[in-house]
């Protein structure tokens, strides 16, 4: 994953353009992708697809014809979605179009402007200094013309059409966590599911799209999958050394709620659940009150909690390995989980069936039962239809995967019947 | 109006009589208000409105002809209701008739005597050694005859006949906190509404009336307006220094118990608030189950439970203008949440809508967006039809001003529709 | 009740014989019960009623003919269930059928093999001193034959069909604890119950029977009785020091529930409140999700969290009569509750009746009532048909006696009507 990252990281990636194509095509060797062209223009809902934009070169150049800043150099260097220039300014005409962090002088920020006509340049505060009085050359050939949004999904058929849908952004130029980190985390998971020989229960959907028109874009062209989604996650900024943190849906009582909250208590570290809040990455528009899907969060260090965040400093040191495998654990886990949580019906339900005939229960009375029988009362017990096995696992303190082999046990021996609930 | 404190303090008022007309004359020359007379013998439910009762004069002499207690005193010197008498009595004879607060010496007791015919007097407990060994005269020139229960009323229309009804008892003698102070600052509330330009969203009515006998007549007079009660309090106990203290109404769970925890909240002083319970003031009558009622109440300290209560301590010392004008201004400020407590179709659910292309939000990306945008993003993603702007702001975390100013915004650009609920 | 605790303790019961057919008819003596045998071979939902098990004789001799396990010494030395053995057998081929408590050398566990044809023997991890090289002689005089399993009941019928249902397993041999206590608690409650004059609302029905297959076979035969059980305890281990703990039913929102918590709280002790779970006693049977009896557990210590249990420990010392008292103290009070705890509906429903001229309320005015008085006020407050009082008395704070005693007032004052629930 890694090293998947390492290349995509000097792509300049927008919300359109050759960047993000490139992006996919890469990711495409991964895992094969269904990549999507809209054209500018489509309605989306309240949105137009905008012009698509794309950058060849962009500096700006003291009298003497010295690049102070070199949009080779860096591909923040220049606000996203700059309108095309090349003009002589002066310092005053040009200073409101430099953007730098005070506080951090070493690093780049990374500023858009998709939706305004404008141009800018983000550089370095320290750099500044290389700023004398003017006249400065400044030239951004960059082009803003009809032509499409990108995106990219691929699709995991399972037993049913109810979808667990794993949406992340690919808009973002070279920033390592935000989002490269999610862009190949679930690219491997995608690839891993495609390799597993049993067809899973659900159908997994991966889309790879911008952020905010992105995904308002996906969701105008398939309003009709919508409530098929069973299920969804914006998976994204999985690369920092951060503990995760689950955003709830806005309902914060749907399935995939309480199938992470369980596997964030499993890995035992510091985790931190948060309720929905209309502000963030996808998250926002899946949770509209005209979509309403139930699709949560999940990231570790969350957007704007880090100081790196939207800056050079989100670079590939700051994103490390183990952690993305961390990432991708958790998320196959989340698979296993709600691949797992069933609900089913006792076939025996009145009274206890007895265990022993079936061979199913220690036969010398008189002492405690093993964990694993123990499991077995509880799932016989509260398969009346009304209780998931995950949430007998949590009611009786027993580890999910105990429970689910329990269930199996006792469907092996026809005592239970899954509820056809799908 | 501590200045109509002052004016009302002397008048010895009771559950009928001239003492509370006057009051009431005195209270509409601050605001219009309309007089009822409700005769004796009416029924009101399982009551009948008592005779009616005056006093003239009232004192206790020794032998010699030396007035021990006169009720040109003091208004509390008589139990309220006693019956005319006009007698020479022994010690023995008039002690039972004597009440007094031995852990208070200095104080005189409040006391009445309704529904029983009986005759008293209160008086400070050093007092007592006024009376050496008798006899004594006793006169009450009172008297008990077929009349009526007078109280008042206002009302101020609103868009709608949905009511928010304020209720206050105007029976207590001379007692300042217990409930001149409510009686005064009810008169301010409803002078202030009345002048207001722009019409209210709920009629608005006060009631000024006995204790429980009033609130019951009233209540057994006005059943058809009981349904168009849409939030009420009983607001009573305004003048002391101590902390307000909130009364549930019997659900717990009304508009006006959100909105009065949300307005004490945001004073960030010590509030405290209650369940409901069955004893207190009138509300016991609005949230009896026949009637039911959303009615909560406000007071700082509860009766009972300040030491002055009940007795000549309460007076216009124990009362202060700064108290008053606080208990006012957050009794402004539940009118103004309530009124602003809209719920809201959000108009365009599917995704956000743009907000930029509106002039609504900022538009250089990649910076986080200020709290007025926020708001609008919680509104608009909670205006499903089932969260109130109340709501949205207590998970938000955002002032109500700042959610009912981003509403208003969304409204002008035609994003929000009002739920008729009214 | 210690008494007849003595009485039983030599018998050796087991799930079926002789056993249990003694311990019945010693009961039957303190309370007239019904004895039921079901054949051997009778299906009971998913079970089978075992072939009737008795025992004469069983020793373990040294090849000099010392015994060095006698039955006749204790009940427990026998594996319930043992099939029987005469045999001479090596140390090698013994030692497996010997179980002891390492941990506990002077102490005899209890074992059973009810499900699986086996022989085994109990005792003291001190005596296997007593074995050297071998060879021994293992004679088990017991019987497994076609017979019956055999349980007790006796009913005390109330005004309504509507039962409280008291389960106790009375299967196991000399243990005084487990489950000795409980079945001399539940004679001495059902023989008071008998002989109360007036007759109570609810019906009352005790079952003695044994453990699992016990309560499984009863609910097999009685399952029209099922719908009947408004309210039932398995009551057993109550002769401990420990302190009570009460395990909910399966929803836990169960009248019993609310119940056995109030009256838990009044004893003023610590006592712990159990969450339902799949295993235990009889309450697991009476739970299940086809069967679904509102059937809560009441122990002191519960099983398997004091050293003795299943032990020789668990002996004449470890019951005392005091905490046998204490808790048919208990037992009793949930019965009074229980019964007491009506719902009803306030007949004069608007404002408040007037409660002095009913003589119910206090006559001068201006001071605090008094408590009866309050519950007076609670009882009408509440009586709404929603709130039973039970609900007032937690709600109020006021004992559940007080509120009681006011509702018993006002019933006669006409002022309420029972919800005819039943």
């Amino acid at each position: 994953m890694y090293g998947l990252i390492e290349e995509l990281y000097p792509i300049c990636r927008s919300i359109t353009g050759n960047g993000v194509r490139q992006t996919l095509e890469r990711i495409s060797r991964r895992v094969p992708l269904q990549i999507h062209e809209v054209p500018t223009g489509t309605q989306a809902f309240d949105w137009t697809v905008p012009r698509e934009w794309n950058i060849e070169e962009a500096f700006i150049e003291d009298a003497d014809g010295n690049r102070l800043i070199d949009f080779a150099d860096h591909t923040l260097h220049v606000v996203s979605y700059s309108v095309p220039i090349d003009e002589v300014c002066t310092w005053d005409e040009l200073r409101p179009h430099l953007h730098t962090l005070p506080d951090k002088p070493d690093w780049i920020p990374y500023r858009t402007s998709y939706y305004k006509d404008n141009w800018g340049f983000c550089l370095a505060h320290r750099d500044l200094d290389r700023f004398s009085e003017g006249p400065f050359r400044v030239c951004i050939r960059s082009s803003l013309t009809d032509g499409s949004l990108t995106y990219g999904e691929t699709i995991v058929p399972g037993a049913t059409d109810r979808e667990f849908l794993f949406f992340n952004h690919v808009c973002h130029p070279s920033l390592g966590n935000d989002n490269l980190s999610g862009n190949v985390v679930m690219a491997e998971l995608a690839s891993r599911l495609r390799q597993r020989k049993r067809q899973p229960r659900f159908t997994y959907r991966f889309v790879w799209a911008p952020v905010t028109i992105g995904s308002i874009t996906w969701l105008s062209r398939n309003k009709s999958i919508v409530p098929k989604i069973h299920a969804g996650l914006v998976a994204v900024l999985l690369g920092d050394a951060g503990p995760f943190h689950y955003k709830r849906t806005r309902t914060g009582s749907a399935e995939i709620d309480r199938v992470v909250e369980l596997v964030l208590k499993e890995q035992g570290v510091a985790a931190k659940l948060l309720d929905f809040s209309p502000y963030g990455y996808d998250e926002r528009q899946f949770n509209s009150p005209g979509i309403a899907a139930p699709v949560g969060r999940l990231t570790r260090t969350p957007n704007g909690e880090y100081e790196e965040y939207h800056s050079s400093a989100d670079n590939l040191d700051f994103v490390q390995p183990q952690y993305l495998e961390e990432s991708l654990r958790v998320l196959e886990r989340v698979v296993t989980v709600l691949e797992g949580n069933m609900c089913y019906r006792n076939t025996a339900p009145d009274c206890e069936p007895q265990l022993g005939k079936r061979g199913l229960y220690g036969s010398t009375g008189g002492t405690q039962p093993k964990e694993r029988e123990h499991a077995m009362l509880w799932v016989l017990s509260f398969s009346d239809t009304q209780h998931s096995l995950l949430e007998i696992s949590e009611s009786s303190g027993i580890d999910f995967d105990v429970v689910r082999a329990a269930a199996d046990d006792l469907l092996a021996a026809g005592l239970l019947q899954p509820c056809t609930d799908e």
